[in-house]
């Protein structure tokens, strides 16, 4: 294993085949558990999107996970549903093999420039990255290869005993893939790569994500993002997650919220 | 005008015509400045998918607003992308005269019923509805004459004179159709019927969504809800908002965010 994972952009990259149609291959350096992260499968919808129109940023990409794909080759289907001067208004389909893996509606316009008039949430204060600790790597999720993430000293241990009320964790990120800044492709895939915020609640293995939504509100500046993963209600067997991504300016740069399905320890003690 | 607004339900109804095709008549009764309302055109695409499984319930539904539809007739096509066991993709196209009006995801399942085992936001503290006062009409919204809308009288009059460290507005919500109690439909009408909340900030005119999200977490009970409405990031011309709703019993039941257009007074005297 090379030191840095694969470089997100060339991980993400589509092209056409002899036919004409966007193919990608999915990379296994961004996977959960064998599966490619539902943040990088946004990377790479972005760049078919690029691939079509040539230029323009994700304003807003909502994605449907169909069916789990595998690392490996596939296609992409890009509609053009209506081009606007300022908007454009796109579907794609993610496919491998033939299968529908994921079904994304796209807003694509300009990203903005800052400072913001208003900003609602503030960045989490967070002791500087030097003194922070890394969280642990959890085994089969090789996406965490392409991160730096550090974790204040005074927040952890929340991965060693759940905690009810702590339906939360705060996070600097930084990138390992050989790309020092963040920039917006890289923003769909860090607002969807951290551990699910069940976790210091105490949920079990894998929280799939059922429907991502992510809105990019600002070109980030900076090689640091500090990020706030939450839940907003765990109820029954469903969790809706929000990820707020701040850059060293303390800029709100994206902004996610998915709903994914999770189960918890105690329940399997239940059973 | 009758007292009433036309009943949501048949407001939004979805029929089908001789050739099997799924159509609507968009109403009068749920526009602003004489645009079919988005979350009431959420409602439509709710009974589309309902006339076409038969059972179930929206879990998340992401709208891409792709032209301004007018009231009238309207044709829905649904688009089953898989149909499992739990949950359901589709995607749903609504259309007037031909032109694609809304594109929509939808992920289908049943709801939860609480309580959650994590609730992160509480909802708003208002006086009671009886001591609340009515929010002045604003002249072109008729979706409000299906609403009664009731602010603390310690929070107002945040309509008429612009704070730019408040955006955000909260409110108690109750039906005025005709019907008595929130039902899942009606939420996903509530998730998108209030003034923006660039209004406090001193915006200028109509807010046009570009994108909805919205997610319904639980089956609401009662004939109140209290809403809060806020903006995350006002930056350039876009704003991205959230409404967080939480029924009688303080259960967060519905969360939606969107992104849409905005303009300010200042940026007008400037020009």
């Amino acid at each position: 294993m090379s030191e840095h994972a694969q470089r997100l952009d060339r991980a993400s990259a589509v092209t056409r085949d002899s036919r004409g149609r966007l193919v990608t291959v999915l990379h296994p350096d961004y996977t959960v558990f064998g599966v490619p992260n539902g943040g990088y499968l946004q990377c790479v919808i972005f760049q078919a999107v690029r691939a079509e129109l040539g230029e323009g940023d994700v304003m807003a990409m909502s994605t449907n996970f169909v069916n789990a794909p595998k690392v490996g080759p596939a296609d992409l289907e890009v509609e053009v549903v209506r081009r606007g001067r300022r908007v454009t208004f796109l579907r794609v389909r993610l496919s491998v093999e033939g299968r529908v893996a994921t079904d994304s509606l796209v807003t694509w316009g300009s990203l903005e420039e800052g400072p913001a008039r208003y900003q609602h949430s503030t960045s989490p204060e967070l002791a500087p990255p030097e003194v922070c600790v890394s969280a642990p790597r959890i085994e089969g999720m090789t996406l965490h290869g392409a991160l730096d993430l550090r974790v204040d000293p005074l927040a952890g241990p929340w991965w060693e005993s759940p905690d009810p009320t702590r339906g939360y964790h705060e996070t600097w990120m930084a990138r390992r893939d050989g790309t020092a800044q963040w920039d917006a492709l890289s923003l769909l895939f860090a607002a969807d790569c951290l551990w699910p915020a069940t976790v210091p609640l105490g949920s079990s293995g894998w929280v799939p994500t059922l429907q991502l939504t992510t809105y990019l509100r600002q070109r980030p500046r900076g090689a640091w993002l500090r990020a706030r993963q939450r839940c907003e209600v765990v109820v029954g067997e469903s969790v809706d997650e929000r990820c707020e991504l701040f850059d060293e300016r303390g800029y709100l740069v994206a902004d996610s919220q998915q709903i994914a399905l999770v189960r918890f320890d105690d329940e399997v003690v239940r059973e």
